[in-house]
This record gives C-alpha cells, sequence and structure tokens, in this order.
C-alpha cells in the first residue's frame, strides 16, 4: 500500500519501520526534518508537508506528540484533511482528546475520507520489536482496509467498534491503570520504609506476589462481569484492612492519600448495605456515581 | 515439632492440615468447636482453650479473623501467653494492627517468650495447595527456629527484619495495593462503559497488555530504587494524560476520583520542578510527604 | 454547688475561674501541679488526685487535651468513676473520641453516677470572656442538674438530647468546618497568588464577600433541610466553575485537591440527574453515600 | 457616558438598569429579544447584534453564562471586537475562563480596544439592590475610565492589578471557598445526622458559633500572613481532631472524604515538621504543593 507516515519521534520512527519492512511504500514527515533521515536510508521517501505525505496516498497514519501537534497537522495549513484522497484512510494513533478525536471524525467524514483511530501500547523498544497491541475503532469498513498495516505494527489488536473516539478513552484508560498501580506502589513503598521495611525487601514481596501474576487478571474479570458475590474476600474486610493501613501511616507518620479514597468507598460500600459482598464490588460503586445501571 | 494450632476457619484449617503433613504434631482450638473437627480425622488433637494449645508447644501458631479475635485468644484469659512455655515461639499470621502486633511483641518479651509475625498472602486454596506467600519478621532466633514451619505452609518466604511488626505493614500494604488496582479497574470500567465500550473488549485490552506483564514490576524497581531520570516517560505526560482521561470522564458525565487524586500528584510534581523526570517519581512525592530524605 | 474541677490548661483554668466567680465552691486538680496554684489564690482548694477533687463533690467537670489523658482521669487508679458519690454528676469538655464518650457513658451508669458530655467552642480569651458556646448532651435529669454550670461558662448552650456521645460528634464536626474552611482558604490563597494577585488583595474580597456575611448561614439552612429546588445557582454551573478553577490551576502549576474533590462530588450528581438541582445538593450526595434516607 | 449592555439574563437585567439609573445612555443586547424589552420601558435602546451595541459606544458591559455564549458574542460575527471603536473599553463581567480572558485581552489591543475584566459577587437580588461586590483587573487607563460604571453596580470595589484574568481567578476562587463550605456542611450535616443529632440542632450549632462569626475571617488574615507561629491550635491537634471525626464516621457509616483529605494534609505536616505550628500552616502545605516561596 501506498502510505504516508506522520511523525517520527521515538515511536514512530520504529512504526513506519515496521510498514517499510512489511513491504509497504512510505512517505514520511517529521517537524524537525533531520529526524526523518534515517528512514529515508531504509527506502522511505522523506516530504516537506504533511499534505504531501497525504497528497495521493491509500492510508496515512499520524504518531504526534499531542492535541496541537496532531491539529496542526490533520486540520492546519498544508494539513492531512486538505490533501487525503476521497476514500483514503487516516489512522491516528496519538494518545490525544476524545474531543479532538471527535472533530477529526467530522472533518474526514466531511471531506469524505476514512478516520479510523488505532492508539498503542507499548515503549520505543516494543514498537521497533513489533510488540506494541493496537486499540482501534472506527467505521467498519475503513478499519477492514487498514487492517494489514495495523497488525504489521504490533503482536495484536483489540477492535472496540464503529466510533472512533473509543480507541481514545481506552489508551487513556490503560495509561491511568499504570498511573494508579505507580501511585499506589509509591505510597506503600513510603508506608513500608518509614516502618523499617528495606525497599527491595518490598519488591521482592511484589514480585513475588503480584508481578505476572493472575490476581489483577481475575479481579479485572470479577469487575468486567459485574459479580461481586460470593465474597472472596468481604467488602467490609477490605474496609477493615485499608483502615489498618491508614493507622499503620499514621503511626509511622505517612500520608496515604490513595488509601484514604479506598477507605472512603469501602465506608460508602457498607453503608449502603454491600459490605458482604466482595471487595471487588469497588466496581458498582464507580457504577453508580457515574449514573450507569447496576450489574450483578 | 509439637505445635498449637489457633484458628480452623478457611485459612487456618488448610494451613494446619499442611503442618500436619510435614510430620509435626499438632493441636488444634477453634472457637466453633465442630470446625475442628475434620483436623482430628487427619491426626490433631482437639483441644479447648488456646491456653490449653499452648500449654507444652514447641511453637503455636495463629491464624485468626481479626484484632479483637487475636486479643482474646493470645491475651486473654486461659489465651496463649499465659500458658506457653518459656522459650517457645507464637508465630502469629492474622491480618492485624501494628499496635496490636507491638503489644503482642512487649508481652511475650515479658513473658520470656518468643514472637514472630508471619501474615500470609494467597486465597483458601493457596492454603490449601501449600502455594502461599510467607512474610515473617522478629528477633533472628525465633525466625530460625520456625522457618520450617513457614516453609511448610507455602511456596515462599521472604524475611522482612528483627521487628515484628514490619511484617504486619507489609501485609497490609499488599492488601492495599490490590484495592487500589480494583479502584483503578473500577473506575477504568465505569469510563469506557459510558464511552461505547463493551466491558468485555476493556477486560481483552487489560489481559493482553497489563495482565502478566513485566510493566508493574519494572515500575516497582524503578520507584524502589528512587530512579526517576532518564525518563522513559515524562511527568509532565502523565499530567497530560490524566487530565485527557478527566476531560473525557467529564465529557462522558463519569466521575473518576482516582485519577484526580493522579493529577493532583502530577500537577504537584511539575508545579515544583520534576516534569522531566519519569512519571514514576510519583514515589519522589509519596516520600517527601512522608518527611522520607530524598531518593534520586 | 459543689465542683471538681480536673484539667488547668489554658482552657480549663478560666472555665473553673468562671465557676469560682459564679460564687460555687470549686477544687481543682492538675497533672502538673503548679499549674493549679493560681486558682487557689482566687478560692479554689487544690487536691491531688482527680479522685479527691470527685470524693465528695455535687458534679465534676473535665477538661483535658486528649483521649488517654481523659481516660487516665476518669477510669484510672484513683480516677473519677471510684470517687463519685452516687448520683453526682460527671460534666466532660474536652474533646475526645466517640468510643471514650461511651465507654465513660457506661461506667458511669454501672457506678451509678451521673455522664454528661459538654464540649465548648471557642478558644482561652473566649473562655475568660464567658463567650464560649456549650454542646450538651446526657440524661435529662443529669443535664438539667448541671444546666446552672454549663450557663456560667459560656454565652450559650445547644442541648441535643439524651446520647452523651453526640455532643462530642459536634464538637469534631465543628472542628472539622473549621479545617475545611482553611483548606479551602489555603487552596485559594495559593492560586490566587500565583496567578498574580496580591494576598492582602484576596484577603479584602474574602472580607468584603464572605466574611461575616449571611451566605453560608443560608447555605446551612438549605442542606439541613434538604431543599434544592427551586435551583438559585444550578449544579452544573456548579461543575462548570469548579472545572474551570481546576483550569486555571493547571495553568498557574497549583495543586487543588479540594476542588478535585468537589468536582468529583458535582460530575456525579450531574451523571446522576441533578444538575438542574442547586449547587447545594451536595448535602443530598453525602446522605446518600451515608446510607441515609433521601431528603428533598 | 454611552453604554452598550450585552445580556439581559437575570443577572444583566437588573446590573443594565442600574447604569440607567445612574443616568447612561445605554443599548441593549440580548440572544433572546424578548427579554431586552424591559429594558426598554425604562429608557434603554434595544439593538439587534452585539456590534450594534459597540458600535457607537464608550463602554460595553458584557454579562453572559458561559464561555462559548462571551466567545461568540465578542469575537464572533457582529461582535463586540470588530464594532467597538478604539480607544472603548469592553468590561467582561461573565464567570469565564483564564484562557479566555487571556484571548479577549489579546483581541481587545490586537483592535486598540479597552478590556477590562470585572466579575461581580452577588445573587440577581444583589444586583437589583446595588449590592453586588466587583473584583476588577486590566490596564490602569481603562480601569480609571470604567470606575464610575463599576461603582454603580455594587457596594464596593477591590482591585487587582493590570492584568484582566486575575480577576476571573479570584471569582473562580470565590466560587470554589462557597462550594468547598457546601461540601464541608454536607458531610457535617450528614456525620451529625447518622449520629442521632437533628438537622436543625447542629443547624443551630453552626449559626451560633461560626455564622457571621470572625472565626473564618481570622484564619484568612493568618493564612494571608502566612503566619503560623506561635500555634493558637497545633497542628498536631488538628490532626487529632479530624481522626476522630474519621472514627466517628467510621462508627457511624459515615464516608467523610473532606475529612479524609485533610487527615492527609495534616499528617503530612506532621511528617514534613510542622506539628507545633497553628494548624492553619494548611496555607503553608498548599503554598509548597504549588512551588510558591515559603511564607512564615
Amino acid at each position: 500500500m501506498k502510505v504516508g507516515f506522520i511523525g517520527m519521534g521515538n515511536m514512530g520512527a520504529p512504526m513506519a519501520k515496521n510498514l517499510l519492512g512489511a513491504g509497504h511504500d512510505v512517505a514520511v514527515w517529521n517537524r524537525t526534518a533531520s529526524k526523518a533521515q534515517p528512514l529515508q536510508a531504509q527506502g522511505a521517501r522523506v516530504v516537506k508537508t504533511p499534505g504531501e505525505a497525504a497528497r495521493d496516498a491509500e492510508v496515512v497514519v499520524s504518531m504526534l506528540a499531542d492535541d496541537s501537534a496532531v491539529e496542526a497537522a490533520v486540520l492546519g495549513p498544508d494539513g492531512i484533511v486538505g490533501a487525503l484522497p476521497k476514500g483514503a484512510v487516516h489512522v491516528s494513533s496519538s494518545t490525544i482528546s476524545v474531543a479532538l478525536s471527535e472533530r477529526m471524525t467530522k472533518a474526514h467524514a466531511d471531506a469524505g475520507q476514512g478516520y479510523v483511530s488505532a492508539p498503542v501500547f507499548g515503549r520505543p523498544e516494543a514498537a521497533a520489536g513489533k510488540q506494541l497491541w493496537v486499540v482501534t475503532a472506527g467505521p467498519k469498513a475503513d478499519v477492514d482496509r487498514v487492517r494489514p498495516l495495523l497488525t504489521a505494527l504490533g503482536r495484536g489488536l483489540t477492535e472496540l467498534g464503529e466510533t472512533a473516539s473509543a480507541a481514545n478513552v481506552v489508551k487513556l484508560s490503560g495509561n491511568f491503570l499504570i498511573a494508579s498501580m505507580m501511585e499506589a506502589l509509591s505510597e506503600a513503598f513510603a508506608l513500608t520504609e518509614k516502618s523499617g521495611v528495606e525497599r527491595a525487601a518490598f519488591l521482592d514481596v511484589f514480585k513475588s506476589v503480584f508481578a505476572r501474576a493472575p490476581i489483577f487478571e481475575n479481579y479485572a474479570g470479577a469487575i468486567a462481569k459485574g459479580q461481586y458475590t460470593p465474597a472472596g474476600f468481604a467488602l467490609r474486610l477490605g474496609l477493615k484492612d485499608v483502615t489498618l493501613a491508614l493507622e499503620a501511616g499514621r503511626h509511622a507518620e505517612v500520608p496515604l492519600p490513595l488509601a484514604s479514597l479506598l477507605r472512603d468507598h469501602f465506608l460508602t460500600g457498607v453503608a449502603q448495605g454491600r459490605g458482604d459482598e466482595d471487595w471487588s464490588a469497588l466496581g458498582a460503586l464507580a457504577q453508580e456515581r457515574a449514573g450507569l445501571p447496576k450489574k450483578g
């Protein structure tokens, strides 16, 4: 396929290289032109504007830093929308806002072009090693068309339906999960260190008990299904344990804001009559706050 | 060894059975006597009080529901402290408060007895299958003495030093990590569902990207070492992404309190000059809040 | 009346002096005896133990720093419970836990003594000037008996029913309101200062608009009655404005954790269909979290 | 003066009427024209577009619902920027974002026009009774020019310097203070009600102790000055009391998320060595989180 690739950062460059390796004809663009040079040696054509990369492409892929970079390259002067042929498809892999993804959905539709959102999970090394996980959403015909490219970028693909911005929400939710785990780890290390535990020792426990174990997967499954009874570990015991952690924090003088948040949610669960459900019924509370119909 | 075992709940019973299986001589006690019967069939002696189980034991292990149950069995009338021979050791495996663990440390020391804290990670099935992970702390001589029992209970052991209550803090921190991940998953499912993503599809992404992957382990290592430069993913990008998640939440009308907490912490990091460090520098912020000396 | 007074701190001393001034016969005790001396010059009898102060008193008032000081003076050796005559009343004015207040309720009842909880609002200057506000709860007969003393301590009295610990909850709630306002002010000053506003100028606005104005009183009335319609200012506008404040905070790099909390609550209100109610419907959300029956 | 007034909502209409009453010549515009009719009876000229109201005005005042309404009226077709004579001034009284205020600052400057931000505090009744409090910021010459109008709108004025958007931050901070107090009251009512206190009784305490008292004013002064020693009430006692409130909340099953936030902040203060400062040192913590230089 004739492909335009916008953005030669530490993610975009190895992704473009993988498309070249899969036999596609690739034109690349980067705001700082020098970063595009290495791709030329590997067979890419370097162009001067996003529009030039899109001009006669069947598919143009963009992988940029943030909303303003994407907005400029797609909707700005000499941008993708103005140049992409009717019927060709824009694949947006950047981590951007839902609002911008919705604006691009409309702009491409108005121009008779296709638009697919396809953010990726993985670091630059994963991009280089074709180990990214791609999540995608958009009109079925467009996704069908670009699927060979998406599968050339990584080790797997989850398709999320016809609303392109849904893939952006999933990418943002994934980064939110990582940040949450880091915050939880940060507080746990602070608490254990100030209680006299070597950081290396707590790391050893974490690796032995949690890392690569099915525990998070199992809880994710329970929350996905909204199945909170019978309780494996009752929510009121969750309240007990997080309260004990907070007391340990007061004892050692360690603030634990995430634990405070959990305590409030567990206590809400108990106050609302869910004390004997499984502690993963945190999932039910989140749904109720959001005004979603109850599961389970 | 001659062992007393206090508490035949769904954790205590399989643990006592494993000690029997390892060839130890075990006397068991439970508040509701009927629950101790099945162990009798497997060779245990059933006794009438915690004191009786401790009377001529070399080691007594307790595995009970909460602080008040442990307090009654250990410090109450006909309890362990009153009956355990001098030089014998009490191994406390319950999930209890730091304050109670410190009180028992003192009470046993005053009585010339040993005291080791040894909470376990794992569900009843893991207890039955000898798959628990044990964390332990206490005076070295006491830990040396009971190590054969601890290794008979599970698949591994992390030793945490001579302050018994440190093992309780680690156990509470572990449960806190699980609850944190459940809360993060709960919010992520609420956000993606209300944005039109099937819960099964988001579960598929979670399993493919996070579950059993080294990602959390890698971040735990960075936070343990306090190594936040060079940035793999800059903290100011973390602020950007969590802000986008909150905007997506407002768009779909989904409150995300854990994301709000993360936003405040990332923004604090940026305001304090850490915007270009890795986003795992959340760990540095937790240390500073706790008044710990800076790492990294 | 014959009165014992326990605790000659910066609150207790002026309170005891007011009782002397009202013509009562007062025996005073303090852990550090020297602090009781000034009262002697004003006609008080200084005694050696709390029990001695209680021995032949009709009423004993205690005003101490915290739970452990109260526990020692009331339930400890040579304490109030052991010495107070049957039918005499203990008035507890300290800021203590609900749990300790409940234990004292029981201990005094078991001993045939009366017990009234009567915490006070006001600083030492207010105590000296008889400007305290007293909140009290306990059995009606006991409150009737000590009312002349309570009115001698301050400018007014709110009676809260027969459950003594209710007065402790109200005192703790009052201190919580003060701390909340300080936190809100702290965040607002940080935001405005970093946005270029002199702290003195924002203080001027605060004094002109809020201080001593009926605004908080009016909202307290609405929340007390659970009357959230018609909206004076709609909850969805509250969400708009707190979101704008958070955006201003991001712009100026000022974390606003209390604003984040408010945003989540307003967004929950909108998601649950309360967007067109008055923004004081935060009160309805708090009731629902607590599992209380709905108002309004 | 010749004045244009944009927006005849429940705030704009009485404000415009006060300008008429002060003898000014006023042209009014409203998106829904019928709402402008009552002003005609009082001497105003009703016009068809914002531009028409601005065309030959010396000052144009706008009072609209939100960012999008202001953006349309000011920057849209036939809007204020396109029509206002050079040297004339736009006074923006709407509650809007800092970002939009900054955009208008630039747009008016580019067009050779003046721009002053002047949001108001007060309900429609206060607007009608000339009881609004106005906060204003902008270039000194522009503020000097419009001051007679601003003083005709309310009972007083605080001037905040030459950066127009600073007045918007102050308005948002004021609404944030109100919302914070409502949240605090909401949690306090939930806690006391579920602990058996009549809502009317707690309202009585609130009115007697806090409403219209100088307490909040005094703390605002301390935080403004950053004066946290000597302590009137030590931060570590604040930690004690808010912890007791949280324990009372657990006892009665009432989640108190604002109290949790306060606990974390007080505990951070203690961990960082501020336990003996006044509890208003919450202000110092907010400054440090924001990366502001320390006060006090």
